[in-house]
């Protein structure tokens, strides 16, 4: 998962990139860049940590100049992170240089890669980001904009995507709409975003989601919109709510916040734990979820779990006894809180089901007397092709156990998931949503797993 | 403020002081520092910034070997974040090093200072905690924990201290126990920390406080404890349960959570606001007070400020123009809970007043109708001297305005203050403790203000 | 300019690249790099600055496994120096990774890059090494020596090449033999380096000259040579002798030590200074010249000038006023030697004339009388499209000046240049090498100037 | 060993106080610092590296403001190489800071450590400098340099000194002179340096040497002199003269540069070569008495052996086998000039012997066929306390060995010292010097060994 941010026509356009990508650094921690355009030619600043520690000296801005910026946050994807990746790639054209900012994942693409490297093409990364450039530069003759609709229009699946030349700049979204992004503005300036908790950040005002297979062609003052390719039924990802997202955002032109809560309460009717003394969120993501299981259930909402927001990305443990405490370093218990409680824990959802069996245990050693577990969706069963890092099927919990398996597993006194169903039914247009983690209804066909 | 952690008897004693302030972390982010005694010598590892940033690797371990350690961690104070205050001190007396780590300030030591200087002492830092050192320097004969004794004895304030040469450990607090300091035990281990999480998570169990006036030495194996100074009523800061501690710490003796709760509810008594519709807490601090105030005004929590935990030290601000976005970037707003309600604002405390008053215009400009501030301590109308970095009394909105005039300038449409008797009723013992900051009745005497 | 350094057959491969590297570090400053191949992937570690500061941690080379490795100098250029730049450059081909390090420059190929561009590949780099392997990628079929052949084939110019994939080592030399290349032996293992320092650093026997024209493929423990492209009358690079190469170097199978003696001798024929007291060098690279003029024309050579090893990279000037203190910095001088002297300066090459107008200053300012300065080569007059970094024609000083001109310039008592006749009398086979800044006899036509 | 210098009444004082320590960078590369005096207080940045590395950025000198400076770089010492003894020392007097930077050690100083220690003084190094401070701390009443003036009085052994407060300059040399120390103006402001190849960097005027025995004190615009103690007969460390000074500097009144070439004519008279082909110097700091024995002896002097000038402190060598290679490292060999030869080796003394064996080996590699070893100082035989860092007895290889077992241990062919007469034959005062580490006659009483 990734973060892109854009900005149009506005002379702090990198500082202002830097905000967005700010306020999005939840959608990735692994490494964040900039690329300005200044009407001339592109420059580019990128490193791997946070935004704050790669932006982390005023006078990189400097090196940042023009009326045009896009940015990128790179989330740790297992294997792969090396610097190379980070950032909005750059590359030359003939006559231009061009740079790139990319949320989703390509699918399908083996066979492209193969007859572009058959044909002589050089790849510098390992990225689907990569194959797009490539298939644009072989393009022969038309406008970028035009060399880019076609280069998409022979791939599939999911692109929220920037595209900057020194002058120009492109936006697109896949014909399916299954990674976020819309659109704002902040004066005279235009702002694209993953997220709109961006646009908030920066005072931008909210238009408008980037339309599934439009593309936004940005130049010389004007803004230019057309559809580069077929309008299908949108599948957007519904993990974004789920998980991913900020709860202050509106994505898919629904506020998380309000979608969570919804989810709380489906929750909370069909699984309910009358038992139950309180209700802990896991936090941070489950939070909004808890308070609507809560307020349902009028079981009392407690603060029993503190995330320690220290753990970083340069924490390191010193020796394998010490890793054993990983999960104690994420979350301290109160035990006045927690101390021979029968509680219920609120997730938002299940994968591998390590954290989770930490967590329950920590609870116990904490005087927990009885733990239920509410998670706020459907068990994952199938990996995502389009942009989520969840691991192959043979890793994910519930792909090969029942849920009574993995209550043991994690173990605690109960476990319920909510049912597809449910979760369909807190989102306005159910059909409008990929939910193939779930449901394995991929809706791009898949070949073969990673 | 700082956090201290004592380790003895351990053969991974760095690794553990390195966990021991990783879990105080809260309580100083400027600077950390650890000093370890192989019997023989001391060595020291010590930088500015998180604990995690300044032992970022694990060679650095390497060179802190030994089966005693003592760290530090340095909070933020104005003017001063000079290098060489951060971490334990390190000295040569004639015949040893010697190193100390300390929470809280000496009060009232110019003179002291200034004898000191007459006699030809030459200071490396401006710390008080330099000063007991030279003191103990120029006690003439027996033991280093005698001479701290008489040193400890010429001098006034508040301080949780630890001592350490290259083959013992010493362990005092002052008469008032105005700092907290506790013992833990981890198998055939003695850890002492300013808060018990960070017993927690070192896995060690909570034995007891070290009391006011108490003196543990450790050596050889054994560990002995006297009364060092005579024994006065403790005065223990009571502003450490409103703000600074952790809630799942065990602070003088009290459950930190267990306290804030009762504060909350207090409030909820002493200063309703039945026509508002939820009850928001300004995270972090004030979350579990503000689940009290929910619980007992029957009023619903919500989650409607969100804090971003990306907002780092490193964190540059590109321009002042963007510096008044400060709020926005610490804070996210949940219009979809805020919009048209009228709010119950849970905060700790007001010191200066700038950021609930940048607060609450954010929270208006996210749809909200009416805010009641409710603050879960008195008004603070005068500086701490024993620790607590408060401003001078100019700076202290407190003290130049009266509660109307407070609630104009931060534009909000009520506001309360905890009496400080509610405050003093949330505790067992209300004359055990400080509240200067709140009464002006200082338990040691200043003389002057910095 | 730059250095290349190949290890075959060795299980230290990257740590004698490494070594080999720095015997050659005179021959770029700006920036190091090494590739090593295990057999199924290469590894890379590059940065900028020395060798040593690069390479500054032993760590460094556990990342760099593997029996070959190839390894490359940067030397500092005018307004190019990115850090993409530097090192061996690595792409991925269809089915394997592939690493180049590169000697030279390639000419007249501002018509294949732009076909290449048309053709839809896309550029990492501004360099000419990249087009090499462009153009092996789009050739089709064929092992990677036989593609490489072809690439070759299609460009012109001087490149002395070490091409790696995870388990073949290639390395070619243009059909003039421009640049050096030369070959040794380490037990089992081959060197391949630009200078023979390099092989007596290591204790590795020379071999021979990597021959021009030649292409060595050295896989599964064979070697196989051929060559890959007709033969031509060689053109050597003549400036190599003159200023370029170590004293102790072996080039175009000539002693540089001895070349350099006799440069000095037949100046010291040529241009005699029969009223001056000292033969002065300009260290370092003129010494072995001034010893030559000295032994030839029986006037003393005596240690008058020091240059300072400390200037770096790092050295910063703290503002304009000490910038002019430049020379000053770069070189001491000895008053006693000095004083009321007439002095011949020798000097290996006029580029711009600042320096020595400079140091001629200070000479004076030293004591000295008269200054005879004696040039080891004829005026240079061109640039070299070769791989040597001179300037424009406009700014090499003998293209817009007569001797005489200069000399006032430059304010000295006399000043001679070593004729172009004495200067191929020097060396065994003067239609062997390439004095084109010197006489403007392009062995290769060149297409307009930079 | 390590160089001083002070800038007084210069507006850029730090900036030229870098630049003086640029100069004599030779005097000690582990670290550097500088002390700048504004009138109020004082300012230090100091750090590990050489000078062009800890000054790195201009920025630097925003923080050195003041029309006062001093500096210190610091040489490689065995096993203290701690960060806290680098650049000059600060301390707080009771009433105001102050620097000192010490070029020399004290000697005899246990006792006054002890006594210190038992009064209470704690000190933050280990530094004989340190303990100056302490004694200055202790003087009651009167101003700074009274204060000093009677801890000098109080302390033995060589001292060259400069102290600063906010608004005071005082330097001070030992009464036997034993380091250098000399005075030099540039416009209205006054330098002192160890060497004068400081002043002429600075472009300033020498003045004289700073007396043994002399103080010269400097405040509010004036400067004046008077000896703090009896007046001695100097006893200069003449080993400035044979290795450490700068050849271009003035030491004690004489230049060195002419020392060094009577050295090596004293050398080549005292021990001829007579079958030798060439003259070879050790490089750099045998050069100038290389050309000195080759002017005498009309035996040739040539280049055989070069410094290789990029082995810095970064430097690693990778693992043991490869240490091997240090002196491989160090120097380059020119084949062309030693093969079949008989050279003489200039080198400046032997003090383990272990460079020289690896050294003449090497030669031996490179062709040469007889090896006459001429040394230009007696052989070291006793260690030095006043501060050149000559090892223990023990390490000495010409305490432990007669001159032909050195010959037999280094493996040459013959070997010949300078005699001790010939050496103090070479200088005007000869018992003017101080001869110790060849004669053991130490000017001062020295108790025990380190």
């Amino acid at each position: 998962m990734c973060a892109i941010i854009g900005i149009y026509n506005n002379s702090e356009s990198s500082t202002l990139a830097y905000m967005g990508l700010y306020a999005q650094q939840h959608r990735g921690q692994e490494g964040a860049g900039i690329v300005a355009a200044n009407g001339i030619s592109l420059s580019r600043h990128m490193g791997e940590g946070l935004v704050s520690e790669v932006f982390s000296d005023g006078e990189i801005f400097k090196g940042l100049k023009g009326n045009m910026a896009i940015g990128h946050t790179r989330y740790s994807t297992t294997g792969n992170s090396d610097a190379k990746n980070v950032g909005p790639l750059m590359f030359n054209l003939e006559d231009t240089e061009i740079s790139i900012a990319h949320n989703g994942n390509l699918v399908n693409i083996d066979h492209v890669r193969k007859k572009l490297h058959r044909a002589g093409s050089l790849f510098q990364t390992a990225t689907d980001t990569e194959l797009i450039i490539h298939l644009l530069a072989r393009e022969v003759g038309g406008t970028i904009s035009e060399r880019l609709s076609k280069a998409l229009n022979s791939v599939q699946g999911a692109y929220s995507l920037l595209v900057i030349t020194p002058n120009e700049m492109i936006v697109a979204r896949d014909p399916r709409g299954i990674r976020p992004l819309c659109m704002g503005k902040l004066n005279d300036s235009y702002i694209f975003a993953s997220e709109t908790c961006a646009l908030d950040l920066l005072g931008a005002t909210y238009i408008r989601e980037v339309n599934p297979g439009e593309m936004i062609v940005l130049n010389g003052g004007s803004i230019k919109s057309f559809q580069f390719t077929e309008s299908l039924t949108p599948k957007h990802c519904i993990f974004e709510y789920i998980y991913f997202s900020r709860p202050d955002s509106k994505i898919f032109s629904e506020n998380v916040d309000k979608i969570r809560r919804k989810f709380g309460k489906n929750l909370a009717d069909e699984s309910p734990a009358p038992t139950a003394d309180i209700v802990l969120s896991v936090p941070d993501s489950s939070n909004t979820c808890a308070l609507g299981y809560s307020s349902r259930s009028n079981i009392k909402y407690e603060i029993g779990l503190i995330r320690n927001h220290y753990v970083g990305r340069t924490f390191i443990f010193p020796d394998q006894r010490l890793r054993d405490l990983s999960v104690r370093l994420k979350f301290n218990t109160v035990k006045g809180v927690l101390e021979g409680r029968e509680v219920v824990v609120v997730d938002d959802s299940i994968v591998r089901g390590t954290t989770l069996r930490k967590l329950a245990k920590l609870l116990k050693e904490s005087g927990v007397e009885k733990i239920h577990v509410r998670i706020s969706s459907p068990p994952v069963k199938n990996p995502c092709f389009y942009g989520m890092n969840f691991p192959t099927h043979g890793e994910l919990v519930a792909n090969n156990n029942e849920v009574d398996e993995i209550r043991n597993i994690i173990e605690v006194d109960s476990l319920s998931y909510m049912s597809l169903d449910a979760l369909l039914n807190s989102v306005d247009q159910p059909d409008h949503y990929c939910t193939a983690c779930f449901s394995g209804d991929y809706p791009l066909p898949i070949q073969g797993e990673e």
